[in-house]
């Protein structure tokens, strides 16, 4: 599979705005069929982020397994959203410790477990960063949350099948779950 | 279920940056404990997009049913993408318009059943956009791509199990595919 016909070359980048959890650039770029011209170029934008995690907790009760969930406000779209627990890598973090830290803040609970599924470009087209998502199980209640400033969070237990099929209506608005949720069932296939 | 106790309050928003295709704006709004002080106001960044949209054309073949699917270079993740075609709205533009425009264009197909599956926050946190996601079914090629400026597009079909099992890993590296994907099974199960 030769692509090098889709691929362009960034010149540059400049820094054009720094908010707290991230940054816009300019990134100059050069056409893949004009690399060798020197004065073609076009300009996108993007955004700089630290990189995320997700965690899905899955937990078996006599009513089958369930995930454990969390419900937040959410500042970009304005609505209340029930989700994986999750969050910003601190910095220096691996992967596993973002993830495993995340789940105990946000819900109390510890995994005896931490499996990583994969990860993805939350979106590629803007974004440069990643998120890493982790299968939680094994899963013990070892405190009580340790939520930061300004995080209220509400946690509960949904049935996976309740899961899938609210997906894309409220309060599942988070496509990042939907993404979560695909990683959740390939590794299923595999088990 | 009531969760007054998490919902904050917009007070007002300021605009801080606009880009081409998104624009930055510090929203300031009062926590969920505080809404009767009047002294106590968190600021949060937040992006304005137009709504995007994505979809999912599926093809029956001798070898199994596939997605159309489209290589192209993001920007932002300075990666190639293997996706669902998708993009922005025009102006005024329905959701079942820009699905069906986005198709045509990135693929020279149109679909003679287009279904919506859902649609969701891209981002929540950060976004104030959304994503609608369709099924695309009885495909016809009717021509070739009609691609925009600047946009270098490869169309492959691709075997549904492969996507699944290729999502978080490159090239599947695009983790709204993975939304969408949650989205078929979604429906899949309904049908």
């Amino acid at each position: 599979m030769d692509k090098q016909h889709l691929i362009w070359k960034e010149e540059n980048r400049r820094n054009v705005l720094d908010c707290r959890i991230f940054s816009v650039w300019e990134s100059n770029c050069k056409p893949p069929a004009e690399q060798h011209s020197k004065n073609i170029q076009r300009t996108f934008s993007l955004i700089e982020a630290r990189d995320w995690t997700n965690v899905i907790p899955v937990i078996k009760t006599p009513d089958g397994e369930k995930f454990l969930m969390v419900w937040q406000w959410r500042h970009g779209a304005k609505e209340l959203s029930l989700e994986f627990p999750g969050g910003v890598f601190e910095p220096g973090e691996k992967p596993e410790e973002a993830a495993a830290r995340e789940l105990y803040e946000e819900t109390g609970y510890r995994a005896g477990s931490l499996k990583k599924l994969g990860d993805f470009s939350p979106n590629p087209a803007i974004m440069s960063n990643r998120i890493h998502f982790f299968l939680a199980e094994d899963l013990k209640c070892e405190g009580r949350q340790e939520l930061d400033e300004d995080e209220y969070v509400d946690v509960e237990f949904v049935g996976i099948e309740d899961v899938l099929q609210g997906m894309g209506k409220a309060p599942y608005i988070n496509a990042l779950m939907g993404s979560a949720l695909s990683l959740f069932y390939q590794q299923k296939k595999h088990a």
